[in-house]
């Protein structure tokens, strides 16, 4: 007891540098760096000591990029590993630029495979080949493999940091192996059981394993069925996979299923949470959607889109350029159609999200597709058949013109169907083709909803003869 | 070798019905589903009996509605507690509400304590209190206790089972431990350090256990550095805590800092990629967004968004009518003001999908808010100038008239960095008052595009004479 509190008086608990949503106090990042500006080292790193390396990497990213590499002098080798593997892609980029290759390969040797991998990766070519020269050779062996694997593949994900064990060994001997080899790993879950060949053909829980007598062989504690990843399987497949199958960590095998490294769901954590999220990035057009991305990175990846955009906005332009006639004679219907292309815009784009985020995560398949549309049109005669009420009433009072609000209601109700028919058959064809439903879907649909709004109200406006 | 090959001769690799997303085959369900309706549920069965239940959870979703009674009628006790927690929750309520209160209660006992509260929290009440009647007492007390936690709370999604040792205990006495009681918990990754209190003052991986010799004290081998959860912590900040700080297991303490629970990394995962997930959902006012969601549910939650945007849209309107004169001594205009609106509002969208993300990620908090601001006042300058200067020229080629073509420039310019200071403003601003921002931005935004939009355009060609 008083030894827990002695330690707890030592050092200052962290969390009081963080508000209640974990984040770094602004008090806290400017009191930092003003030390720092103003030189006093000393008070800057008695600060960031005691925090934790993902807090330190939070500090970096909330500091002004041109205030960075101050800050990194300031505290130096606090920067380590940890630190890099938990920073945002960018700000890690621009920082490890800044230092000489022997350093980061000071920092790379202590990391295991897959966060070592992470920071070289991004690299130019000729500083990655004079970090991995000043890597010792085994580092450099483990690395360069990793690098040999396509990019955001799991081969680049795991570590080849791992315990592996052949099936006649007993829980004595793991143990044993264990406590005898000061080199091995901490870092690790769960054991894999290999046969002499190397292939996998168990996976024991450590807890098994402290369970379990020291005379019991791990074959007959070990879980057979096992889920594997193969090293060219992509990061988003392998987060589903975890996902799914609810896994701490997992072998992963070569293409003659031979274990060669091995993936824990900390480094999977961090993937599930940005593939899952960035589906809101894609849909808007907003490409990688990081706030630390440089300027002109954010300016090309999203001005592409707003070109496409601007490309569809000139078609609806067109379809309204055909029914001039009408709107001269009846200028009201000029304020009125952007109500039944918003309106019909945004019941697209519901549908078109419950749709996106259904593909992703699997639960939409050629099972239920057909379901699923039927679902979509239900739901999207219901949102019309209200909506149509709501506004063929407001404009038959306001207007006083009872034929104006049928033909409004009548388009209103025509476009959130088409909207919800586009909403769910676009993605659903674009997955179909084997395109990411994320990326392409909402240029169509928004299209779709904005040509056929104008078409049908002014198209309705001009047959109903309004403006005879 | 030989024992593993029978064994894998024995079982049908479950893999061959899944697609290569890991997705059961359409062939694989409508088999199983014939097999039903024909009554043969010796065939349908062996076919379901070889899968994980995450696949066989899965199998529910894919079924239609009216034919998931039938299957689990037939598949009977291979619905055990493991497929109800990894089912979908519309479709897992539906089931369960089919089920008598016994035989929830028999599922409900073999689960660990956050498994049966999920699958007993979304009952009536009634069935619940029959539920809990069935329990035996333990049971009982545990689960009523995580019930009398706000929902989404880590109070109902942590279990009770864990492991928890005094500090002056051995390794080889945590060793005795574990093996000498069978009725303890086997999924557990951490054990964690007490004090006489119950106040948690270690953290303990099993690694660290297994690496280390009997004589030596847990005090010794723990980890000092805690991340304990408070019970009554929102899940989604859970989450965000274990990402941060790439936890596998967490200590739960009551409000007196007593360990009353954990929660396990596969338990938090879910609610990582839902959270995550979720705002492209709520973004676009689609409320849960549950392809399983009944459709009136839906209805519901969607069409009072689409009502607030035909608000925002009359709004818009109402702008437009104002400059009704001018529209009708040039109709053009008319057909161009879409372009303006459009093409702005979606500039607005990707500024706040990019804030939105960041918010949610933690990464933009009043340290760099300003910095954000700035940045993306930046980016909209940049696609402005690009957008209005490619359609001024294609509007003076088109219509051959600089004068409209210079207007359509200086509106679009002035839109998109509107729509970029709206697209980072308005998400801050909700954030500031504790809103979700992912909740009512796209309202504000699209409102404020839309209106500022034709009220630019149409006001600059006004100012500008074009039509006098």
């Amino acid at each position: 007891m008083s030894e827990t509190e002695l330690h707890a008086a030592d050092t200052p608990a962290p969390e009081s540098e963080l508000d209640e949503d974990d984040r770094l106090k602004p008090e806290f990042v400017s009191a930092v760096l003003e030390a720092v500006d103003a030189g006093d080292v000393e008070t800057a790193r008695a600060r960031v000591e005691p925090l934790h390396p993902a807090d330190i990497a939070d500090l970096f990213e909330l500091t002004p990029f041109d205030k960075r590499q101050a800050l990194a002098a300031a505290i130096g080798d606090l920067i380590d590993g940890d630190v890099l593997a938990e920073m945002n892609d960018w700000v890690r980029e621009a920082l490890v630029d800044a230092l000489e290759p022997h350093q980061v390969a000071d920092i790379a040797a202590e990391l295991d495979t897959d966060d070592a991998v992470a920071i070289i990766e991004d690299m130019e070519e000729e500083d990655q080949r004079a970090v991995l020269r000043a890597l010792d050779p085994d580092d450099r062996a483990a690395i360069e493999e990793a690098l040999s694997y396509p990019e955001e593949s799991a081969g680049r994900l795991m570590q080849r940091e791992l315990i592996a064990v052949p099936e006649h060994w007993t829980v004595g001997d793991v143990l044993d192996y264990l406590r005898g080899n000061e080199g091995l790993s901490t870092d690790f879950w769960e054991i894999f059981v290999v046969d002499p060949s190397h292939h996998p053909v168990g996976t024991c829980a450590l807890s098994w394993i402290l369970r379990t007598p020291r005379s019991i062989s791990v074959g007959d504690v070990m879980k057979r069925e096992q889920t594997l990843i193969p090293v060219e399987m992509d990061q988003e497949e392998v987060a589903l996979r975890f996902q799914k199958y609810a896994l701490i960590s997992a072998a992963v095998v070569d293409g003659d299923g031979r274990l060669v490294g091995m993936i824990t769901v900390d480094d999977v954590v961090h993937i599930i949470s940005e593939e899952a999220g960035e589906d809101v990035l894609l849909l808007s057009g907003a490409g990688e959607g990081d706030i630390n991305e440089p300027v002109v990175d954010s300016y090309k990846a999203r001005v592409r889109w707003l070109v496409a955009n601007l490309g569809t906005a000139m078609i609806a332009a067109t379809i309204i350029g055909l029914f001039e006639g009408t709107i001269a004679k009846m200028v009201t219907l000029a304020a009125l159609m952007p109500i039944v292309a918003g309106v019909g815009g945004n019941a697209g784009t519901q549908t078109m999200a419950v749709t996106v985020r259904a593909l992703a995560t699997n639960q939409l398949t050629d099972s239920n597709s057909l379901r699923t549309i039927r679902r979509e049109i239900l739901v999207a005669l219901l949102n019309g058949s209200t909506i149509a009420a709501v506004i063929g009433t407001a404009v038959t009072l306001v207007f006083w013109n009872a034929a104006l609000g049928a033909v409004i209601a009548a388009a209103m109700l025509v476009n959130i169907v088409i909207a919800g028919l586009a909403g769910v058959i676009v993605p659903l064809t674009l997955d179909r083709f084997r395109a990411d439903p994320a990326v392409a879907s909402s240029i169509f649909v928004t299209m779709v909803t904005d040509s056929m709004g104008f078409l049908v109200f002014l198209g309705l406006a001009t047959a109903a003869g309004l403006t005879s």
